[in-house]
C-alpha cells in the first residue's frame, strides 16, 4: 500500500465515520430548537431558561454517550472523552449555547455539536486519545443580554474584568452574579479570580461556527478556515446633547443633535471606506441610532440623540487609529454644531489571532478529505478570542450559512456542517492519536 | 402746531394708550396659562380641552369689553369692533390659540391679544373705524396634532384640502371632522367648500407672533417686521428599508438603513450650507430620525430607519430645487447602499409673501413711535400664510423672545409685546380713521 492510498483510506474512514453521525446530529439540533423557541425564532437567554435548557440537553446527550460531565464556577458544561495521559494538555472543542433574543438555532450550538461529533468520530475510529478531548458548552457569549462579552469563557479562564459580575440583564435587570449563582455557578469564586481552566494545560481551543455574512455562500464553498477573530471597541450607550428648537430655527442658531449623529456616522463610514480601499478589514456599526421617541416630532429640531457604536478589526493598531480619528471628529463636530457628546461606558475586546500551525493543519486535512475551503477573517467576536487572549492556541472553522446570524432565518445545511466536522475530526485524530 | 409736533403728539397718544392696557394684558396672559397647564409648560390641544378653554376665555374677555362675538364653521372665534361702513373690507388681526404639547404661553396667543389691544387703543383714542376691525382667534394652527397645517384659517377661507377632515389626531386617534363638530363647528359645510371669509372682503390680515429663533435677542431689538412666511415641503413619515445583519457583516454585504438615513441628512445639510452661502434662506429639519426601538441593538446592523423631514424656504423655486436634489440623492443612496426609501405622504405649504406697502407702513409707524425694528424672514409657518395664499394682503410683526418657541421656556417681555402692539395700532389707526 502506498502512502497515498493509506491517506485515501484514512480520509474515507473519517468521511464515513462523520456521515454515520448525521441522524443524531439532526435530531439533537431539532430537540434544541424545540426546547428554546422564542417566536419568531430561537431564544436561549444568557443564564436564563433557554440557555439552561440547552446545557441540560447537552449534558443528557453526553451522559448517554458515556462522556464525563463537569461544570465550572460560571456554570459552563464540559463533556470529556478521557485521554490516556491525564496530565497531557487537553484539546477543547466548543462554542456557546446561548442566543440573542429571536435568533437562530445554529449560532453557537453548531460549535458545541461539532465537538460531540469529533469525539464520536474518534470513538468510531477506535482511537483512544493521548490527551483528554473535551467538548465545552460555553455560557453567556451573546453580549446583548448583559452588555459584557465572553462572560462564560472569561470566567472559566479567570479573566472576567472587575465589575462585570455587577452588570444587569437589560431585559429583567437581574444582576449577573445572582444569575450565575442561580444556575449553579460560584460568582464569589469568580470574583476572587479563581479559574477553572489553566491556559498552559490546554493544547488548543477549536471552535466551529456558522458564518455570519454570506462569504461562503458567495464563494459557493462549504467551509472556511478562520484567519483571525476581530477585536473591537464599543460605546454601548452614547448620547449627544444639543438643543430642541422650533423647526424654522435658522442654521446659525441650531444645536441639532441628530445632524451631529449623522455627521459622526458619515465620518466613520468614510474612514471605513478608506481603510477598506487600502486593504484593511474593519466594520463599523451604529446599531442604535435615534432621536428620543418621547419628545421628537416633525416640527422640532432634535436636541437629543442616542447611539451605540461597535468598531471591529483584526489588528489592534487599526482599532487604535480609528478610535483616535473618531475622537478627533467628535471634537470638531462638538465645536461646529455646538453639541456635546457623552460617549458613556467604553468596552473593548482584544484581537484574537489564530494559531497558524493549526490553521495550516486544518487546511491540509480539508485537502486530504477533498473538501474545498477558503481563508476567512471572522466578522464577529467569538469565545475562541477569549482563549487566544489567555494565551491558548486557537483555530476556527466557519460553515456556510445563508441569511446571516442573530435572526430566525439562519440556514446552515447539515451536509456543510458535517464537512466542517470532518475537517476538524481529521486534524484532531492526527493530533491525539 | 407744526406737522412734526402733531406727529409727536399722535405718537405719544398711541404710546400712552397702549401702556394703559398693560394690566389687563398681563392678567389675561396669566389666566390663559393657568387654565391650560400641561406640565412642563402649556398644552392647548387642537380642538381639545386646552384650545377650547382659550377660545372661551377670549370670548368672555371680548364680550366684557362689548365686542361682537361670532364663530364660524371651523369653530374659529371672532371679536369685532364694528366699523361705520359695514360693507368696507375689514381688517383682521389675529393668530391661533392652540399650542404644541408642553409648549409655551405666547406662541399664537400673543397675536390674538395684540388684536384685542389694538381695538382697545382705537377706543381709547376715540376712533370709530371706517371698517370692521376684528380680532380672529384661529383654531388648529399647530400641525403636530393632526399633521395638517392651517386647519382653522384654511377652513374659514374654504381652502382646506380634500381629505384633511379625515385626518386623525396622533395622540388619541380622533377624526378631525368629529373634533370640529364637537367644538360647535360644521365639518359638512367645510367639506362642501363653504367659506366664512371672502378674501375680497378683507382689507388685510395682520399677525403678531413671538420670534421663534433669537434673531431679535441677538440684535437687541424689541420688534421685527416680517419679510415673508416660508413655504415648505414635508415628509412626515418616511421609511428606509435595508436588512438587519450581524454586527460583523462586511461592508459589501451590508444594507444599512441607518447609514442611508445619515447620508441623506448630510446631503441635505450640505445643500443647505451651499444655499445659505449663496444668500438663500432655507431650513432643513429631520425632527424624527431613528432606528426601530423594538429591534435595534448594539450588535445588529439596522435594517430599518424612520424619519420625518421638513424643508422650508421663502421662494417656491428654492423648494423645488432642493426637493429635486433630494430625490436624486435618494436614488443614488438606494443604489449604493442597496436600501429602499418609502417617503410616504407628502405635505406642503405655499410661500406667504408679505404685502410690501403694509410692511413699509408698519416700519414708518415704528419710526414715528421711536421703536427700533429690523426686517426678518419668518422662520416658521403662520396662519397669515393661509390668508396670503387666498389673496389677502398680509403683514406680520415679530416680538423678541428668548429660548425659541414650542417649549415651556418661551420668554416674551410684556414691554416688547406692547411695543409691537403700538406699531400695529399706529398703522391701524391711520388706516381706519
Amino acid at each position: 500500500m502506498t502512502a497515498a492510498i493509506r491517506t485515501a483510506l484514512a480520509a474515507n474512514a473519517i468521511r464515513d465515520a462523520v456521515a454515520a453521525q448525521r441522524a443524531w446530529v439532526e435530531s439533537l439540533f431539532d430537540r434544541l430548537a424545540a426546547g428554546s423557541r422564542g417566536e419568531p425564532g430561537i431564544t436561549r437567554d444568557t443564564y436564563g431558561e433557554g440557555e439552561t435548557f440547552a446545557h441540560r440537553l447537552f449534558a443528557e446527550h453526553a451522559t448517554a454517550h458515556e462522556l464525563r460531565i463537569t461544570h465550572d464556577l460560571a456554570a459552563n458544561t464540559y463533556a470529556t472523552l478521557p485521554g490516556s495521559d491525564p496530565d497531557a494538555p487537553r484539546l477543547l472543542i466548543g462554542s456557546h449555547l446561548d442566543s440573542v433574543p429571536h435568533g437562530g438555532n445554529f449560532d453557537g450550538a453548531a460549535g458545541v455539536l461539532a465537538g460531540l461529533v469529533t469525539i464520536a468520530v474518534l470513538r468510531a475510529l477506535g482511537i483512544t486519545p493521548r490527551c483528554d478531548v473535551t467538548t465545552m458548552a460555553v455560557r453567556a457569549e451573546e453580549s446583548v443580554w448583559f452588555q459584557v462579552s465572553y462572560i462564560g469563557s472569561r470566567s472559566a479562564l479567570g479573566t472576567l474584568p472587575e465589575g462585570a459580575l455587577e452588570a444587569r440583564r437589560i431585559d429583567d435587570g437581574r444582576v449577573l452574579a445572582d444569575s450565575i449563582a442561580a444556575c449553579g455557578g460560584d460568582p464569589d469564586a469568580i470574583r476572587r479570580g479563581e479559574r477553572h481552566l489553566d491556559p498552559a494545560a490546554i493544547r488548543a481551543f477549536l471552535e466551529v461556527h456558522i458564518e455570519q455574512a454570506p462569504s461562503l455562500v458567495e464563494s459557493k464553498l462549504p467551509v472556511a478556515i478562520c484567519t483571525g477573530v476581530p477585536g473591537n471597541f464599543r460605546y454601548p450607550a452614547a448620547q449627544i446633547t444639543g438643543r430642541h428648537d422650533h423647526v424654522g430655527t435658522p442654521r446659525r442658531f441650531r444645536r441639532d443633535a441628530a445632524m451631529a449623529g449623522a455627521e459622526l456616522a458619515m465620518v466613520l463610514d468614510r474612514i471605513w471606506e478608506e481603510e477598506e480601499a487600502a486593504g484593511v478589514a474593519l466594520a463599523v456599526t451604529f446599531g442604535r441610532f435615534h432621536t428620543d421617541p418621547a419628545v421628537h416630532g416633525l416640527t422640532t429640531v432634535p436636541g437629543a440623540f442616542a447611539f451605540s457604536l461597535d468598531v471591529r478589526a483584526y489588528d489592534q493598531a487599526v482599532l487604535d487609529r480609528v478610535e483616535q480619528r473618531m475622537l478627533a471628529a467628535i471634537r470638531e463636530i462638538e465645536a461646529s454644531r455646538r453639541v456635546s457628546f457623552e460617549l458613556g461606558k467604553r468596552a473593548s475586546a482584544a484581537v484574537g489571532p489564530v494559531d497558524p500551525a493549526i490553521a495550516n493543519g486544518l487546511e491540509a486535512s480539508a485537502g486530504r478529505l477533498g473538501i474545498q475551503t477558503m481563508r476567512l477573517g471572522s466578522p464577529a467576536s467569538h469565545d475562541a478570542a477569549a482563549f487566544a487572549a489567555a494565551g491558548v492556541p486557537i483555530a476556527m472553522l466557519f460553515v456556510r450559512n445563508e441569511h446571516g446570524s442573530h435572526n430566525p432565518l439562519e440556514a446552515m445545511e447539515i451536509g456543510d456542517f458535517l464537512d466542517a466536522c470532518a475537517v476538524l475530526a481529521d486534524w484532531v485524530a492526527a493530533e491525539v492519536a
